[in-house]
């Protein structure tokens, strides 16, 4: 139990594109092959239904994102993959928590005080119109999330370090009135270098913008995506500039070094955008075609995806029941003995 | 399944008193011996973490109301009788419900509107204030208790039809966002004629005003608290009004028809407050007395109450887990096949 404790969450509403993989699933990947890192990662498809209330989406998205995470490699002996909606103990932790958790809290929840200043911009005279229960106290579902696995380090967006923040809040208070060390207080860990990638439209690359390159589509496809980059009317010759060109962020945030600087310098030759295009696609597609066919081999057995969720969500509710028995003893809900 | 199913949840906060067995349990355990119901009672057990932090008192009040509930003959063959915290399924399911509640809602819960209404009466500057996000959520859990078990009929107080009217609602809009009848329209009884029995003070009894007389308690304390409870200073030979006396109240409350109009008559003819309230007491000692032989041999054994409750668990989570599986599939969370 003396491994550092690592959680991330995964929202199970879209399909991963080469933003998703920049900047969060390789680093992730990567960090599940540590051997000193106890990962825990899920897929958080209960908070999905506060966006999405489409089933077949909530179900497609959860078996992309499983499917792509475990295509990349992600080390599944030593991290836990886990689906959220598969560890009835955390709903339930939920509650426990939201007895100790001030509403105040909550009213200053950003993803709240946001669907307020929309309404009130919007000139809706009800401030809360649209706002579910869901959206609302979600922040305390995140706490339990967090809680339930005593995570020591939470990677996230700088817009997500109020949850980390609410968790601690929610700890601190619930080992106060129950007088014990039940929680460990987790913190953030921003990665300020996270690259954002760029999408089609030179605007970062999100499901939001309809502007993504979904990370495993065909061939063709893909290489009709990429000819959609946006570039300049620089002709062939002209000499072009990397720092400003999408093309040339999405391509370095796959190559090497060495590549990189390649490019960069036939940028200052100036090599011809279709050739670019023709050149990054290949190099893209190169990179891809194994975990590709990985992919879609899981996602044909979606039976073998739930046996590795199952396997999983095993080994998170040992840990998470353990927890849980004596938190319900600390709150007065223990057995009669 | 064609069975009416009509379902009672008991907060488990307090020992259960004369006022609880007249006006609710006495009512109610007649009502599980009748076959044509299928009868749920559940101890409210994560709705008791809102008022109450202190867990010996949680632990000591579900110990006790179980062993009072089965002392007085509730009948665990045909009623389903269940802890709340038994059934992980409900708080899986408040998220459900959660994610198509309107906060709005909550907003008009008379619970929270009384406690914004006294912190502003307070000179509070935060409305909010001492106001957890259990406090404001719970009705989203009451309507999972209702729900889950698709109840067709909930007998409450008056103070409680806001909460079916909004389970009423959860309900429909799930129904509706989902296509599909998951969940049955809960509807409230209310039952105008409920007794409300006084406290020693004359006041309605209640812990509140710690005015109670314990259902369970020694011979000795008992004939103790009937001494206590108020009367007036009417000398024995002068006649006395029943109507507006307490000590007749609660003694009509367990007398027949014909032992109640025989000590009206006495009243008239002057019988003397310390013959009456001895009388009063031998009358309430019988009747309580098996009962409280039963109570005792079962709060000495907490494992046999555990076993009870473990079995109407199972046949709880039989019911409830039929309709989680479904409700998964509903969403969007089901198993990947």
């Amino acid at each position: 139990m003396s491994k550092r404790r690592v959680l991330t969450g995964i929202t199970t509403t879209g399909t991963p594109h080469l933003g998703n993989y920049v900047g969060a699933i390789k680093p992730a990947i990567a960090e599940s092959q540590n051997p000193d890192v106890q990962s825990y990662y899920f897929l958080a498809d209960l908070h999905a239904l506060i966006k999405a209330q489409d089933p077949q989406r909530v179900q497609q998205s959860r078996l992309e994102i499983a499917a792509t995470w475990l295509a990349l490699g992600l080390d599944t002996d030593n991290a836990i993959f886990y689906r959220q909606s598969d560890i009835h103990e955390i709903p339930e932790l939920a509650w426990l928590l939201s007895c100790v958790c001030a509403k105040g809290l909550m009213n200053r929840s950003h993803a709240y005080k946001a669907a307020v200043a929309e309404n009130e911009e919007g000139g809706v005279p009800d401030p809360d119109r649209g706002v579910t229960m869901g959206l609302f106290g979600y922040p305390v579902l995140m706490a339990a999330d967090i809680l339930m696995f005593n995570a020591h380090k939470v990677p996230v967006g700088r817009d997500q370090i109020q949850h980390i923040e609410m968790a601690r809040d929610m700890a601190g208070r619930f080992n106060h009135i129950y007088k014990g060390d039940y929680f460990t207080l987790p913190e953030a860990i921003v990665d300020e270098k996270v690259e954002v990638l760029r999408g089609l439209d030179g605007r970062k690359m999100s499901k939001s913008y309809d502007n993504t390159i979904p990370l495993f589509v065909s061939a063709k496809k893909l290489q009709k995506l990429v000819r959609k980059i946006k570039t300049n009317s620089l002709e062939p010759g002209e000499p072009k500039d990397p720092e400003t060109c999408t093309l040339f962020q999405i391509y370095s945030a796959f190559a090497t070094a060495e590549e990189s600087a390649d490019m960069r310098r036939r940028y200052a030759e100036g090599i011809g955008w279709g050739k670019a295009k023709n050149e990054v696609f290949e190099y893209l597609d190169a990179q891809l075609r194994e975990p590709r066919e990985r992919y879609e081999a899981l996602i044909n057995d979606p039976g073998h995806i739930e046996q590795v969720l199952q396997r999983g969500a095993e080994r998170a509710r040992a840990e998470a029941n353990v927890l849980m028995e004596r938190l319900r003893v600390a709150v007065g809900l223990g057995r009669f003995r």
